[in-house]
Order: structure tokens, then C-alpha cells, then sequence
């Protein structure tokens, strides 16, 4: 590792070196698993930091905290305000956008394709689907490898490590953001089984991080105000507001997006957040709702009635029998055992598609070409295999469909019948689950045709997410769990009289039961899809039971995803071996600290050697009677300060008041991810070295600390619940040095304390 | 205060001997309301004690943990999903019990007024009408005076601080939620304006707590797994169930009593949790359906569609004009004003009735009587004010209504007539929120009638809510706001085409958001009540308005209830003085530490002379080299110990082998308040006072501590986050003795820091 470019946290890098041997299997196992999906940039491994959520009470923010006058605090207030405004609109817009998009794209192809087929040139037909579907997966695929590697995937799992503390290297960049838009655009109009709802939350938390950076030094917008949005705390609260933007937009679910945010992707909540969260999800809600007004007298092309995902269901289902009931229960258990197997096989197939990503973009493009071609063959090769129905005759023209959408392909077959298992496969996806949700549509689909569908699906579903493209995990679970839901609701058909579309509902509640482990926002955005409160405790029903039955299988499948990447997500419970240990148990590394004048060559030096990001400061004599902790200096703060070189030739104190004279709090307000000031921009000359330089005015004189011999679970509990970074350990008995260590996240990595204590695994 | 008897925290008893004229005031003012509302025992104030939601990690409790085989540990999940079960069976069934007992009984008063009416027996009908009410809010009122005056009021501020770690006596008391239960059925049925909301969550959490007790020792209820739930951690997440469960209940809301558990109840919240209330609620409703789909063919009385609240507005309202948000947006911006004005009279009312309460049963039952008086006068005697309007011709035989409910009551209006305003009063509230709900009658009620209806029940629910009767804040704001939107709708009828009863309900959310300020659960239980997700956007719309106008003003009506009654409620969000302040500011009182081997005289004295519930244990030569902080142990615990009587005769360690000996973990379980070993259960010879007990076992050895120089706003978010009950604060020089004192809930009490710092509050 180069010296100075941290590595996750910083401490580890040092500690790294220090222990290799006993880390050697967490490393390499990170190391394999982020080259993969993390940026790579030039051959390096890019790094993942922690962020910054304590806020530092050092001299400088205090000072900075008195002077705020009212009239800035309201200011603040404001901007906070008017920031989650602007990213309600932002996502909105783009979210509708991406529908349009969409839909012409998809549509247009769709319509040349059955065009073809009208005048049985199924061949050429072939041909068009295959070629428009290649081209457009071939772009996105080339967009992601090329521009923005970290744009591929759903992106939800890495925004959940962000809102958990974990930074990864350009995962909320502007070059992401725009990846995602048009890679997911065009992932979704070339047919593939993926979604656009994944990769909305990332564009939310994109947007949102992008309008929460607190202004830009480079394009000189930066004002007053803006500086206090320049800090790691801010910019998770609108990263979270994103998020809950990301999935209003995608599913039209204000409310949903608001408990999606709660339940699935913050790891910190407060009450004001839910009503920030809340404000942003209801702009996103009257835009789109103002936009497809405007589309409504057909000034968007093709997008029509296809667009924003609203499945009216609305069936009039009041009663249910203990039969019924039965068939609900048999559904959830069986979405339980379907969604646990789909994370188990897509954790497989993702380790081994790593494997093949990891060899460069060339090979990843062609993974997403191959995949693509398999699609478009599953596609347009397996409606083949069902025979023509004629149309219900009371139906009149809807029956067969005329134009890109609608529940009956004509397809192969002659005029006046429909094939439907093409009405499923030759549509956007969207369309596909509206076709399955439809209720009173008893006798549409044959047994035959939705086992196929739904074994394809399911398979189509776990190879495609691994691919180089923006690609979402809801609509290829809810198109699986819909077909498997009306596959059962028929083949149940004998005991129970639900509607066919109700169960196709109940069965994409199961599956997304089953694979996400998702409860209360499930259920809400599924209601706000269907529009149907009537049904909500069968949902109710089938969520408990499928999240109950795989949960004892496995881990939901972004955690599994978070995981899988490396990424050092700090679960909110502690684990019950960490009873038996204590803080010091798991202290690791040689502590650097500093005395509080220090000498700025022992600064220089230390940073040099280490990538630590924190370091202890310690007032000595003649600065106090005894050693003693006086706080810890973050290294962003010593680079600003060593680089503006107001050191003293001896050993004093210059207080505070130089130092502001000297900087303005913007100095110390944290950048982006790979923004701040880096080592190599220091210029210290070999006389200055031997200076002095006070760091009492930027040391965090509160920095919270555990005794040595305090539980380690309840040091993880302490860790966690107020988001820190760094955790002082301080000796219990007195006469040793101030400080025995400082813990960091990745010290409550099991695999780190399972690597130092091998035994504890049996308890 | 008596000795060993601790008001608020102990700490706060021995600290208000100590300090008694610095603390006056707060002291003072907190004991004044105390007495009105919460319980009076004799003559004695009753305690308020904080909760041990920490996990104490003893030796007892360590070794308990590692012999915790498997199967026990699967027993306890077990168990406490059977908890969940249970607590949603029973919340539902009380709930649908108090339905049917309300209807049945108003339905019955109602039918016998009406029949008096239609004979033009007019004084003889309000005698009836008065007569009922009276009896019926005297009984409800003698109840809650002489059997559980906690019962009295809407429960949810208790509830709220019982989550934020503050117990009061006998708040979730068994008698309590038999008063609760049955004043709640008086109440609603005498006709008051009040609701039954608040009380079932009252009544869930009561049930929780109930089920909750892990066992009782006096009924011999005891197994080995209940006594795992023998703690205050486990009781919490049992009672945020039960709150959920309560708003289930009450609203048939199963989503939004999740979503106001979260918002409104809980402090504390963890995904887990999410996961185990969205069980609870759905256990209710799918309870609450079982039993109306029974009730349906009519088994149950008078119960019939005026049950349980589902107000079916299914308005066709798609499309809305600017007018139309113009409209929306004035009446969120009113609704806020009128929701403000609503909390600072409801204070100011609550200030007044206090000194009348706390004159004792009979008084309370005087005010109960006088406002019943009241409320009879007002229902029986403005509809006369209303002049009597032709039926619609269209309506048949709907018109006037025949029977207990309807939107058509005749009352004294020839055939072929209704008074409009006899329809909104001379109803059960959920009939007249239902008549004002209402679409498609757009001329049914006059705008005086609107007027007349909006000022009365604004008036009544304000006198009404500090009576000595379990009465809901919902209904009464409901009622107001329903009446308002309409009255504001109508008035408004030549700029906005919107349905009446669109702005009923947006009227209803306008006044809920600017009294309770709750936005996203009013939006999701508004959802559920009237099943019309098409409206949702301008629900959020006028939310946000009202809440924000509102909260401009002063706070939310439950947390100026809690204020109110002296409950020491722990804010999220440090205040922004605590970080001029440092942690050893605060701490105040004779600080009492023990000796590892303590003598047991020394600790019998201190817990007679003090009220404190937590004391440091200092490890002393010759078990250690020098002084040392050993850890914090109970006073509950040392009853225990003491009880026990494993003394030595010397200063030697036992070892924790002789405690296990002695003592199962059952008999350190905590037990609910009031509930434990008392101070006058023991029994110590003055022999034994001169024998020494090692208290090592029963230390808790990894309290958290911060440095005595840790900012206090740091302090404060570490207390509050991690849910703590003491926070030891240990010095930063060495050589001074191990511990400088102990911070509990009420030395973040900002009453309290403003006592010691007044010039505080300039900054």
C-alpha cells in the first residue's frame, strides 16, 4: 500500500503491515471481492474510508459555533430546506425522464419487431430485437466499464455502507450519476430482466451528494452558508433524503420511499429526518404527478399509459375463507424457500461473474453482450413453445393487441388469437407485472406458459444482476414472484376463489419477503403500486411468513452484496462473543500520538509512515503537571494546518486566536471522499521541520473514550449508536501512558476479532 | 421525602436535600403538576424512577449469558414472538369489545332520545339525553378518581415518556388498564368530545406490560425463560408493540400504528423492533376483520357500520388546478394557526384544572359532571339553532334518517325534513366525522350549521381533555378539523371544485399535523381510514403546511403534556448551551462510593440516607495497587445481596462461585416499578453491620464513563442514545480519587442546568 493513500480507515492500512500475517485472509478476501465492483483506478485498489460523523469539538468549531448569528442559523435552516427541495425535484425529474426514455426506447423497438412479425418475417423480426437489445446493452456496458465502474449493480447495498459510515472512492460521484441515468436507461431498454429502481436510489443519493458538497473551491461556488453543509453529518442526511427520493420516483410511492429510507437503507435515524425524508418524497410525488399530466394529452411519444408503474388492481375482494387463507400461508412459505435460494445462488454467481469483471472492461462488456443475446433468445425463442388462444370474444378489438403494449400478442399466431406467453416475454417489464397483476383475468395465461415464464425469469434474474450495467433487483423479484404467485393461484384454483391477480400480488410481496427481508416499506409500496388497501393483511401475512422462513437461511441479499464487496458495515447489535472480550483485546497496531506543541517534523513524519486518521494528543509537561489526554487531532486538520505553515521557532503556546487570524472554519470543513488536501500538496522546507506548531486550537478536546477493560460489546454499542470514527481506549489504572489505543470500525469486524481470537467462534 | 423512598431517580432526592434552594423552583413547579395528574397514593407524591435499559454485564450476568444453552436462547425468541402474538389477540380484542360496548350503549341513548323526539316529547328526551351522559361520565369519572387516577387523560405523553426511560407509578398498572378500559367506554359513550385513540394506546401498552412481567412471583407464575424478560430493555420493546397495537386497534391502521409507534412513542428504535411491531399490528388487524366479518350478520347489537372507523370516501377526485392547491394551501397554513392556538389554550386549561383536580375524587367528579352538563346542553341545544331543509328527493327513504345513525337526523323537524346540525351532534363522533367525511353532499350542511358545529367541538374538546376520564386527543382534533376543511370548503366552493368531503379529511389532516405534528403516520393512518390513496399528495401537501406553520409557534401537544407533568423527558438533539459546558458542570450532590469488600453497615447506611439507585464500587489496596474505578452496582441489587446475608467476617474476596451458590439470575431480574425488594424488607442484626460483603460479583465492571472535561452536549447525546441510566464521570488528571460523580436523566434536565447557569439561556 502507497504510503499516505489510506486504505479503509486508515488504521487499517498501518495495522496491516503491522499484523499482515493475521489479517492476510480478511485482506486478500476484500481485495478480491472490491476490485470487481469498487472503482478500479489505474491498477490501484481504490480506497474506502470512514466517514466522519462526530462532530469535532475542537477550539476552532466552538468559536465558529459562537459567532453564528441568528439570522446564519436561519439561513441554514433554509438552505436545508431548500436542499430537499431541489432534490426532490432533481430525482423526480430524472426519474420521469428515465420513464420516457424508456418507454420510446423499448416502445419503438417493440413496435418494429412486431411490425415484422405481422408480415411473418419472424427472422428479420429476430434480427431487430436481437440487434436493438445488443446495441443499447453493448453502450451502457461500455459506459460503466469505461467511465464509471461503480455505476454497475443496484447500487443500494453501497449506498447503505455510505448511511452505515463507509465511504467507497467515486460511489456518489457526478461521472456515477451520470452512468447510472443513461446506463440504467439503457440497460432496461434492451430487455434484460433488471430494473430501474435500484439504480433510481443510487441516483438519488447521487443527486443528493452532489447538491449537499456545500459549494465547490474548484468552481468557485461557495459562499458563507454553504460551508456549513460542508460536513459528513449534513451530507447523510441528504443522502438518506435521496435515497427515500430514489424510491418515490422509481414506484411512484412517496410513502414507501420514506419507510424504504427507515427500514432498509439508514443505519441512523432521527426524527426530524423522517420529516425531511417525508418533504422530499411529496416533491417527488407532485412532479411526477405535473409531468404525467403534461404527457397525458400524448406530447411524450410513445410513453403512455406504460410509464410510472401504477398497477390498478383494485379488485373487489372483501372475503376470505380459511381455504384461502391456506393457499396465502403455502405461498409465503414457498416465496421464503424461492427468495433464500435466489440469494444464495446470485452470492455464487457473483463471485464467480467477479472473477470474469476483474480481467478488465473488454471483459465485462462482452459478459453483458452474452448475457444480452441469451436474453433476447429466452425472449423471442421460448413463446415458440405456447399455442395460439383464440380471444375472448366480449373483449372486441383489445384482443389481439394492436400496437406495443397490452395483454394480448398476437404474435406467431394467426388473426383473432393471441399467444400468451409472449404477451409476457415481448414487453417491457413493467408492462409484463401490470399483465400478471391484472385481476379478472382468470383463464388469460396457461399453467404451462407461467411455469415457463417464471422458471426463465428466475433464472434470466440471478445472471443478469451481475453484470456491467445499472441494474435494479425489485422488478426481476416482483416479475418471478408475480408468475410464481398466479402459477400457484392457479394450480390452486380448486380451493381457493381469490382473484388470479391477487395472487400474483401475494406472491411478488413473498418473493421480495424472501429475498430483500423487507417488511413494513414492502408492504407500503406495494399498496401504493396496487392502490388496493383491502388486501393489505394477506401482505401482511404472506411478508411475515416468507421473511420468517428465509431468514433462517440466510442474510437479505444486500446485506449479503454489502458483504460480499468488503465493505466494513457495522451491524447494529453486537455480536454475543464479544461479551467475553474486552477493548483492549482488540487494540492493534503501534499507537502514533502527539504532544500538543508539537515538533512539525514528528508530524511530517507520522503521516508519512502511516495512514492513520486520527491521532492522540497529549498535553505534557510543561503544558500540565502529568501526562494527560487532551484530545484527537483528525489528519485533514493537521494537512490544512502544516500547510499553512504558522509555525513557532520554540516550544509555546500560540493559542487559538492565532489560528483563526490565520483560517477560516471553511478550512477545516470536510470534503469529498479524495478532495481534501493530500500529503503530496505539502511543501515543508528542512528548517521547518525543526519548528514548532501548537495543536491545541484543532485537537478535539472531547473525544469519547472506553476504559481498557470495558466490555466489547458494549464498546460496539457505543461505536455505533453515535456513529464515530475513532474510540479512544484510556488505561483503567493509573501511572501508565494516557492513551492504550484507538478503535476504529474495522476493529469490529468479526472477521478481525474471529482472526485474533480464533476460539470465540464456539460460543 | 422519605427515606428510601426515591422521587425522580433517588439521585434527584438526596441531590433536592442537598441543594435544596438552588433546585426550588423546578422542584416546585414539577410537583405541582405531578399531583394533578399522576397518581396520588395517600397523601404522598408518587415516585418517578428511571429505567435500567443498559445491559448490566455482572459477573452473575455473564455467567447467567454462558450457560444460556441453544434451546433456551430459541425459547426466548420463541417466547417473545408468542408476546407479540399475544399482545396483538388481546389489544385487538379490548379493542373491538370497546367498540361494540360504545356503540351498543350510545346506540341504545340515542334510539331512546330519538323515539322521545319523534313523540314531540322534547323536555323529556334531554332529560333522557342528559340523564344518560351524566350517569354514564360519573361512573367513568368515579372509576378513574378512587381506582387508577393515572387512567385519567389520553395515555400517549406517559407512554411517550415511559419509552424515553421515565417510569411513573402505576402508569401501566394492571388497575390502570382496567379503568382505562371501561372510563374509556363511559367516556366516549356520554357523549363527550373525546376519543377512544389515545386510551387503546394506553390500553395496548398496559397489556404489553401485563404480558410482559416475565412471570409474577406472588401468583406463582414463574418458569425459568420468562425470567429473561425480566428486564427493562426486553419491557420497552414489548410496550412499543403495545402502543403500536393500540392505534391498530383503534384506527383499524395496522401500517400507521407501526409508523406512529416510530414516530410519536418510541426513543429508541431498531430495525428488529420495525419488524416485531409490524407483527403485532397485523396480528390486530387480521383479529379486528375476524371479528366484524362475525359481527356482520348482526350478532352483535346495535354494532353495525358505525363501528370501528373506516370512513369510505372513494371520491373520483383525479385532477386538481392551481385554485384548487391555492385552496389546500390556506387551509394548511389556518389549519396550523388553529392547531397552535389549540395546544397554548389546552396548556393553559390543563394549568387550571390541575389546582381542581388535586383537591381530591369528589372534585374531580364535579368537573367530570359539570362538563358533561356542558356537553349535553350544547348537543341537545344548538341544533335548534339550525332551521329544518326539505329532504333531497333523490335520496328516498334515506331521508330522515330512521334508527341511531345516519347524515339525515330529523330531530325536531316535521316529516320530510332533517336539521343538519342534529345530524353532526346528535351522533357518536366517528358517525359525525363519517356524515363530514362524506363525498358527493355537497348542500347537505349549511355553512352557519359548519360554523356553529366547528366553534362548539373546538370549544368542548379543549374543557374536555383535562377531566378525570380517559379521553383521546384524536377525535376532538378530527371533529374540529373536519368541520373547519369543510366549512373552509364550502366557503370557498366558487374557486375550487374539489369534493366537500376532500376537504373535510384534508381539513382533518391540517389540524392533526399542527396539534400533534405528526406528518408521516396521520398520513399513513388518514390513508387507511378512508382508503383513497389518490388523495395522498395533497394530505402531505397540507401536513407539511400545518406542521411547519405550526411548530413556528410552540411544540407538539403530547410533548408539551409531558413537560407539563414533570416527566424528565430526554431530547434527542443536545441543547445548544450544553457545549459551552463541561460534564463536571453538572455534577451535583454528596457523591457515596463503596468499597469493593465493603462493610455492610457502610452500605446499609447509605441506602438509608440516600435515595440513589446506582453507587461506584472502587477497587482499593490490597485488591489493587492503587484506588480504581471497579464499576457501578444497583441499589436493587445490594437489596438483594443483603437480603441474602452471605456475609464475612472479614475483608476477604468471596468470589462470585459463593454468589451463584446463593443466587439464581432470578432473584437480580428487575421487577416492575414499586414491585421489588424494598429497603424495609430487610432485616440486619447489629452484629452483621460489622461483617463485610464483596461486592465484585453484582458490579456492573464496564459502565460507561466520560472524562470529566467531555463537552456536555457530547455527554448528553451518549446518555440519551445509549439509553443510560448512570454515566460515571471519572477525572482527567491522575492522582485525584477514581470517580468525580455521576450524571443521571435529571442533570440533563435543562430546568436543571439553567438552575446552575442561568446566564445559560442568553446564548
Amino acid at each position: 500500500m502507497e504510503r499516505g493513500g489510506s486504505s479503509f480507515d486508515g488504521d487499517a492500512a498501518a495495522a496491516a503491515e503491522e499484523e499482515a500475517a493475521l489479517r492476510e485472509p480478511l485482506l486478500r478476501r476484500r481485495t478480491l471481492n472490491t476490485t470487481s465492483q469498487i472503482a478500479i483506478v489505474g491498477s490501484n485498489i481504490c480506497p474506502i474510508e470512514s466517514l466522519d460523523y462526530e462532530i469535532v469539538e475542537n477550539d476552532l468549531y466552538k468559536e465558529d459555533w459562537r459567532s453564528r448569528k441568528k439570522v446564519q442559523i436561519f439561513q441554514y435552516i433554509i438552505l436545508k430546506w431548500t436542499l430537499a427541495l431541489l432534490i426532490g425535484l432533481a430525482t423526480g425529474l430524472v426519474g420521469f425522464f428515465n420513464n420516457i426514455a424508456v418507454e420510446n426506447i423499448a416502445g419503438f423497438k417493440l413496435l418494429l419487431t412486431s411490425n415484422l412479425m405481422l408480415k411473418d418475417k419472424y427472422q428479420e423480426a429476430f434480427a431487430v430485437y436481437a440487434g436493438c437489445n445488443l446495441i443499447l446493452a453493448a453502450a451502457a456496458a461500455a459506459l460503466c466499464a469505461y467511465v464509471a465502474p461503480a455505476a454497475a449493480g443496484s447500487g443500494i447495498p453501497e449506498v447503505k455502507a455510505y448511511l452505515n459510515g463507509v465511504d467507497a472512492y467515486s460511489i456518489l460521484a457526478p461521472s456515477t450519476l451520470f452512468v447510472k441515468i443513461f446506463g440504467s436507461i439503457g440497460g432496461v431498454s434492451a430487455g434484460f430482466v433488471l430494473g430501474k429502481e435500484g439504480p433510481m436510489v443510487h441516483t438519488g443519493a447521487c443527486i443528493a451528494n452532489l447538491l449537499g458538497q456545500g459549494g465547490s473551491h474548484k468552481y468557485r461556488l461557495t459562499c458563507t452558508w454553504l460551508r456549513y453543509f460542508k460536513n459528513d453529518r449534513d451530507r447523510r442526511d441528504m443522502i438518506t433524503c435521496g435515497a427515500a427520493a430514489g424510491v418515490a420516483a422509481a414506484f411512484r410511492a412517496p410513502v414507501g420511499g420514506v419507510l424504504f429510507a427507515l427500514e432498509e437503507a439508514a443505519s441512523w435515524w432521527r426524527s426530524a429526518l423522517l420529516w425531511r425524508t417525508f418533504f422530499t418524497t411529496a416533491v417527488v410525488a407532485v412532479v411526477l404527478r405535473a409531468l404525467i399530466e403534461y404527457c397525458r394529452s400524448g406530447k411524450c411519444g410513445l410513453f403512455g399509459k406504460g410509464g410510472l408503474i401504477m398497477f390498478d388492481v383494485s379488485s373487489s375482494v372483501t372475503t376470505y375463507s380459511t381455504p384461502d387463507l391456506i393457499a396465502v400461508i403455502l405461498l409465503g412459505v414457498l416465496g421464503g424457500l424461492l427468495g433464500a435460494l435466489y440469494n444464495f445462488l446470485l452470492d455464487k454467481i457473483l463471485r464467480y461473474y467477479s472473477f470474469i469483471n476483474e480481467r478488465g472492461a473488454p471483459f465485462k462488456i462482452l459478459l453483458t453482450v452474452t448475457i444480452s443475446l441469451l436474453t433476447s433468445c429466452c425472449s423471442f425463442g421460448l413463446p415458440w413453445l405456447a399455442k395460439c388462444t383464440p380471444c375472448p370474444p366480449d373483449l372486441g378489438h383489445q384482443c389481439p393487441t394492436i400496437g406495443r403494449s397490452g395483454n394480448f400478442k398476437s404474435f406467431q399466431c394467426p388473426p383473432g388469437h393471441y399467444n400468451d406467453l409472449a404477451s409476457l416475454f415481448l414487453n417491457t417489464n413493467d408492462d409484463a407485472i401490470r399483465n400478471l397483476f391484472s385481476g379478472g383475468t382468470e383463464s388469460e395465461f396457461y399453467i404451462s406458459t407461467l411455469f415457463i415464464f417464471f422458471f426463465a425469469v428466475y433464472a434470466l434474474g440471478l445472471v443478469t444482476y451481475g453484470i456491467a450495467v445499472p441494474s435494479g433487483l425489485f422488478i426481476p423479484v416482483i416479475l418471478a414472484g408475480s408468475s410464481f404467485g398466479r402459477l400457484v393461484g392457479t394450480l390452486l384454483g380448486p380451493i381457493s376463489s381469490l382473484d388470479k391477480g391477487l395472487f400474483a400480488v401475494l406472491g411478488a410481496a413473498s418473493f421480495l419477503g424472501g429475498t430483500m427481508r423487507m417488511t413494513v416499506s414492502v408492504c407500503v409500496i406495494l399498496l401504493e403500486l396496487t392502490n388496493d388497501l383491502l388486501m393489505l393483511p394477506l401482505v401482511m401475512l404472506v411478508l411475515l411468513i416468507s421473511k420468517s422462513v428465509a431468514d433462517s437461511f440466510n442474510k437479505g441479499v444486500y446485506d449479503q452484496i454489502v458483504k460480499m464487496k468488503g465493505l466494513p458495515y457495522l451491524e447494529a447489535h453486537a455480536e454475543p462473543y464479544m461479551r467475553n472480550l474486552v477493548a483492549r483485546d482488540v487494540v492493534s497496531g503501534p499507537l502514533i500520538t502527539f504532544s500538543s506543541v508539537e515538533k512539525v517534523g514528528t508530524i511530517v513524519q507520522a503521516l508519512t509512515l502511516t495512514g492513520h486518521n486520527g491521532f492522540p494528543v497529549i498535553n505534557e509537561p510543561p503544558f500540565s503537571a502529568a501526562p494527560e489526554l487532551c484530545g484527537l487531532v483528525l489528519r485533514s486538520h493537521l494537512l490544512v494546518v502544516l500547510k499553512g505553515k504558522r509555525f513557532t521557532k520554540d516550544r509555546v503556546l500560540t493559542g487559538a486566536s492565532e489560528v483563526f487570524r490565520r483560517f477560516g472554519p471553511f478550512d477545516f470543513a470536510k470534503a469529498g471522499l479524495g478532495k481534501g488536501l493530500k500529503f503530496e500538496d505539502l511543501d515543508i522546507s528542512e528548517e521547518e521541520t525543526e519548528m514548532y506548531v501548537d495543536l491545541h486550537p484543532i485537537t478535539n478536546r472531547s473525544p469519547y473514550s472506553v476504559v481498557e477493560t470495558m466490555s466489547l460489546a458494549k464498546a460496539a454499542v457505543l461505536f455505533r449508536e453515535l456513529g464515530l470514527r475513532h474510540l479512544c481506549v484510556v488505561p483503567k489504572t493509573p501511572g501508565r501512558p494516557p492513551i492504550v489505543g484507538i478503535l476504529t470500525r474495522h476493529d469490529f469486524m468479526p472477521e478481525h476479532i474471529l482472526g485474533l481470537f480464533p476460539h470465540c467462534k464456539r460460543h
